[in-house]
């Protein structure tokens, strides 16, 4: 597992790249809430925005500035998404980033920016340009520790994952990866942001495709709603210092690398989920499209009544077969299997009895296992990721201000 | 409001249909869990059918039967759902109903069958069809609370609905619709089964297409998830003894009548919500379709976040306009309005502040309140029917089988 507990691990520096975390006062209780990395000259980057239609100021200002040159700063705050805010959000995005541009002698383009917290209030401005000062002052390559404190909201711990990319003759490229989640099981109104970090160098192009691909079976295959907030953000920067990934061998090993990164910070998100005792991974094979498989898996993952059975170690696999039924996707029922870790319970579309239940149930009691839905209608596969909703979800959504 | 409460109110006789309903023992509680109305002849029927792609053996047989000449009886039972029980569960159904039409010398395929309760367990036709004396010596005229009482599961009332349809010179056509909800907040594995008979008369395609418009609008509609079971199904029944409704004015009034009986009973279901304190109409206007219109009510009424929020009596515009925004549907942000009751507290896209937002808490302390979001973008316009998601919901989803 990449995944770092950074309270008891150190991280690798990743050469082009250094690190800030400060409090500029823009969460009420004082704590961290602006992160910002700096890197060097030549560093290209990509970015996977939210489909939401409802976009916050600073994914429309990272949608332009993507398709500049390159990337030279991320410019990360909590406790205000800078949403729904129109004009006056826009003109704060655009009035910190060109701040922190000239500070660092940089074209406003090559800083991208991300928000999170509080929607509808229009970002401090001033308060985030008062912390640009000390949080420049604090930068460092060791710094990434301070930079993952400092984008949490409700987290109870901050997401950092590191791997290596070997280059041969004993040499590697290194990959570090950087999220905050949601405190809420859902990344829904909860934003959901994640940054990272590579030695490795390739063209703004290739990185978007390689990222792409990555969140789509990570980031983009967790959680609980299929909901987009607002304000996700997933930003890659290369700095190229260690060789550029081309498109052999290096670039698929580049690629797997990048997807165990951003697959343990996705864990981590979901584990995170406010209440959640239990992640579970629906895995779907044997329709007749990937795409079908995709359906099914976030249908089944996103049902109240499987996760409220998944919190209460029920065996439901009626629950379970009549999501993948209403997904809109077609299969023949007679033929549905589903095993809950190594224990099947439904063969043939029907039940396998009490006894495979209870083993079953057994399963449930475990913190992490997989439910396998299997359909016979072809060679299509998919995953989701998803947690059990437990009453704390309640409690703290319906008291929660997001 | 159509709403009949049977244990204060007496029903009114619709000619031509005899109620009854019996405990056959299906249940392990020996409440009644055995409905059955008997038709005289001449008697054309038309049903609406879950759009689950696992559905139950008596989904499946009425649909064939539906294609026959007419219907003189519908044997519905609780207890037991028949669903995922392959060609056991198929020769049941047919099994009991035949029982049945042999009893009443009527052809099998006018007999309709629909279950409600545990699913993957074959129905026991043994009980059933030992039930059968008991019923039929019970029917009568005056006997359908008798068979809103035998359909019910996890119910915490019993749930009816009667319209008058003036045909002129003080005469009338009547209408009377009998449901079962979910005890649970969603109709999603919680069975929606719904029993409408009329004394006015129309052919079976007239009848299918009145009731699909009056479904459209009030049962599939309503609830939480869009979820469909694998045995809902709303079922019409017309005597004609008091006449044909046509083509003309008497048609829409029919259609008006038959909306409002299923909007009542629809209604009754989402107040029966498990734990459930507030019943709230979404109403979307202002998309270029209503197709549109209706993708985006449902997801806002389907949301967790939305949903925790009416629990919590939190005015989160923003959670409603993010949940708006992933539906899919393209609006301009910008031109969003939401208004809680009559409080507006979004416009223009953005929050109308902190005041709005506690008036408009105030209405979401009461039990029925409308949330209505314009949008500016077209003349589409639809409303789904939702209800809050308290600790209650999680209680009982996690421990309740389905």
């Amino acid at each position: 597992m990449p995944f770092v507990d950074i309270d008891k691990e150190s991280l690798p520096v990743i050469s082009g790249f250094r690190f800030a975390g400060v409090a500029a006062g823009i969460k009420k209780n004082g704590r961290p809430d602006l992160g910002l990395i700096v890197a060097d000259e030549g560093t290209r980057g990509a970015a996977v925005l939210t489909t939401n239609l409802v976009r916050a100021a600073p994914v429309e200002l990272v949608e332009k500035r993507m398709k500049g040159k390159g990337v030279r700063a991320l410019l990360v705050n909590a406790g205000n998404a800078n949403a729904c805010t129109g004009k006056p959000g826009m003109q704060a995005a655009i009035a910190t980033t060109r701040a922190l541009a000239t500070k660092l002698g940089l074209k406003a383009d090559e800083v991208w920016p991300a928000s999170t917290g509080v929607i509808g209030a229009v970002l401090p401005a001033d308060k985030v340009i008062a912390g640009l000062e000390p949080a420049l002052a604090q930068l460092s390559e060791g710094g990434a520790a301070n930079f993952a404190r400092a984008i949490m909201t409700t987290d109870q711990w901050p997401k950092v994952a590191v791997a290596e990319v070997p280059l041969g003759r004993g040499k590697v490229g290194r990959i570090l990866g950087i999220a905050k989640g949601a405190g809420m099981i859902h990344p829904n109104m909860a934003t959901t942001l994640g940054f990272v970090v590579t030695d490795l160098g390739a063209s703004a192009a290739v990185l978007r495709k390689a990222l792409k691909q990555a969140a789509d079976v990570t980031f983009n295959a967790l959680s609980v709603d299929g909901d987009t907030s607002t304000n996700d953000t997933i930003a890659l920067l290369a700095s190229g210092h260690a060789g550029d990934i081309g498109k052999g061998p290096l670039h698929a090993r580049f690629v797997a690398a990048l997807t165990e990164v951003l697959g343990a910070l996705g864990e981590s998100i979901v584990r995170d989920g406010e209440g959640a005792r239990h992640v579970v991974k629906i895995e779907v094979v044997g329709t007749r499209t990937d795409q079908g498989a995709s359906t099914i898996a976030r249908t089944i993952a996103t049902s109240p009544l499987v996760k409220t059975a998944i919190h209460g170690r029920d065996a439901n696999w009626g629950r379970i077969l009549a999501a993948a039924g209403r997904a809109g996707v077609d299969f023949d029922p007679a033929k549905a299997r589903i095993a809950i870790g190594d224990v099947e319970i439904v063969k043939n579309g029907g039940p396998l009895g009490a006894a495979a239940e209870a083993r079953a149930a057994k399963v449930m009691a475990t913190e992490r296992y997989d439910i396998r839905v299997t359909l016979g209608s072809g060679k299509g596969r998919a995953h989701y990721l998803t947690c059990d909703l437990g009453p704390d979800y309640v409690a703290v959504n319906a008291n929660y201000r997001s």
